[in-house]
């Protein structure tokens, strides 16, 4: 049996929020890597929002997991077998693995770790994608001006955590929004927002905007874009003249059916895209995957931050691959705290 | 009685188009010029569709007309007295003199235009705020390049016209959209377009679409927004990874009761937010008026072809002010042909 690995599949489509019923676990003989190749065994798996579109069937920039397929999704791992140049037994290294607790992967796939540097977890958040896609899309489409106010939800998850903590370094006024007490604890006694709203507390959009005014009393600069919803539709009207809206991610849309008809929002698109218009918006869309060119430009700016201290790390650790579904059903319900990851290995 | 001018004033703000109840032919005595201004009277007026805007006591980027005052908008017209250094009778000046057929101007909200250049109306069109959205629209938003698609609706309107031929120029596939036949034997034969769609034979956002397909059939990269509504909805999902949107306006939702429900479109908010996500599109709201500092650089790079008729210019001019708010009301129908100006002067 020591050849055998787990991995989980998906094996039906959700319609709305995926239930367990999605997925199964299943058992499969390790595979042998072959020439050129490396065999890893997983110890830390990522799980993120994006992954809810993998789910579905529908036009997006990836394609979907097919059914029966091993869930997507990346992971940090040891590697215990290797026939490629560079890479030894031993070394730790970051990969697109999926929910398995083995693969074999093409090492030009991988990046290695150095474990002395950041805890190997982190290439999985706050050094890893999320945090790059924070990075990214405040800097490249946020454009921060110092005194400018900054509105981010999900705010204590690791690209929100990574959005607030840079703006406010460079001297934003910075709002969070996060789901329940406990969380807009820690966005303002760990990651240092200004502010932070419980969307809980707030049945309607228009309640929610009144709370967000009031913390906003200059209105909002930058809407950094990663829920949609009534989080949207709250902020879209306290938009100042020529403010900036990244968008990296929809989750409260995710669980809607795709392109649905926004049962869970009120908003009409004219309400959507006339402030666009009248206040000299700039919308940009954005992929991370799309911009691995300025990962290592990331690294060297926000690695040291990190290992200082002054970019703080918050890891939500699962227990076991078996476990992954209903993590990742709690992760698309703001159940996690930080950065939500599922280890592998005792 | 010749020291009486006309002018047309708001008398109450529209819910929907407008109708003549909304204005009213006034007399007045002709206003004489302060130390350092001049007396203008106007030969020529435009009318534009942000005008409808101004209409309404929403918040948008400039204040509404109030009730009583003079309809805004911009003309051409001739010095008649002047007291101001550089101004002297006869002179042909730009400016926002509004609905009427004399103005007492301050010489520093003036441009002095040349006849001998280009005839004096080009200034309110081809050369003046339209033509120069589209051209700033295009170039700083839009981003064209060689071999891409570009979509535009209003095509032989002067902010449609100019965006056209300047795609055109820089080796763009140009698919234009207009209301009827007329129109789209005009973009096609007079403005240069690859392919022109007349919407009015499209009940559904649908069926425009597959038109739209039809004539793009590697897809839409820029879409030059300025009419919202079932356009939008067709286009969108036509949309092309990394896409641009630059948006002047949405005549279609002016009349629509403002930020109201959106009743004249079916298109929900996240069918509107998701593809500028998932297909990485840049979207950017934009008046003119924040960009003058461009518009010496727009007269020297379109002023020489305007002039060498590589730009083509195709003008409604109705005649006399009083015709203004039915020339007005049949604009916002879509059924001038070009760009429509009111002559006020025999």
């Amino acid at each position: 049996m020591t050849d055998q690995m787990q991995h989980i599949t998906l094996t039906s489509r959700p319609s709305g929020a995926p239930t367990a019923d999605n997925f199964a676990l299943e058992t499969a003989p390790i595979p042998t890597p072959g020439a050129g190749e490396v065999l890893v065994r997983v110890h830390y798996m990522s799980l993120d929002p994006y992954m809810r579109g993998r789910m579905d069937d529908a036009k997006s920039y990836a394609a979907p997991v097919p059914i029966g397929g091993t869930m997507e999704g990346g992971g940090v791992g040891e590697v215990i077998a290797s026939t490629a140049d560079g890479f030894a037994v031993g070394d730790m290294v970051l990969g697109m693995f999926g929910w398995t607790t083995h693969a074999v992967a093409n090492p030009s796939t991988l990046r290695k770790l150095d474990p002395q540097i950041a805890p190997v977890t982190t290439a999985l958040g706050v050094l890893g994608m999320p945090g790059f896609t924070g990075w990214h899309g405040l800097m490249e489409y946020g454009r921060p001006k110092e005194g400018e106010t900054l509105v981010v939800a999900a705010a204590t998850g690791p690209v929100g955590s990574m959005v607030g903590q840079l703006a406010k370094a460079l001297g934003l006024r910075t709002v969070g929004i996060a789901g329940g007490a406990e969380k807009c604890a820690l966005a303002t006694d760990t990651f240092g927002f200004d502010a932070c709203i419980d969307h809980r507390a707030h049945d309607t959009a228009r309640s929610l905007r009144a709370a967000i005014k009031d913390a906003a009393p200059t209105g909002v600069d930058i809407y950094f874009e990663n829920v949609g919803g009534k989080v949207l539709e709250a902020v879209m009207p306290l938009m100042n003249p020529h403010g900036r809206i990244p968008i990296c991610g929809m989750i409260s849309w995710y669980n809607a059916g795709g392109l649905g008809a926004g049962a869970d929002t009120a908003l009409s698109a004219p309400a959507l895209w006339r402030p666009i218009l009248v206040n000299f918006l700039s919308v940009n869309g954005f992929i991370i995957s799309n911009h691995w060119d300025r990962f290592p430009a990331f690294l060297t700016e926000v690695g040291p931050k990190v290992q200082s201290g002054e970019i703080k790390v918050v890891e939500d650790i699962a227990q076991g691959l078996e476990n992954a579904p209903k993590a990742f059903m709690g992760l698309l319900e703001g159940k996690n705290v930080g950065k939500q990851i599922v280890k592998l290995m005792a």
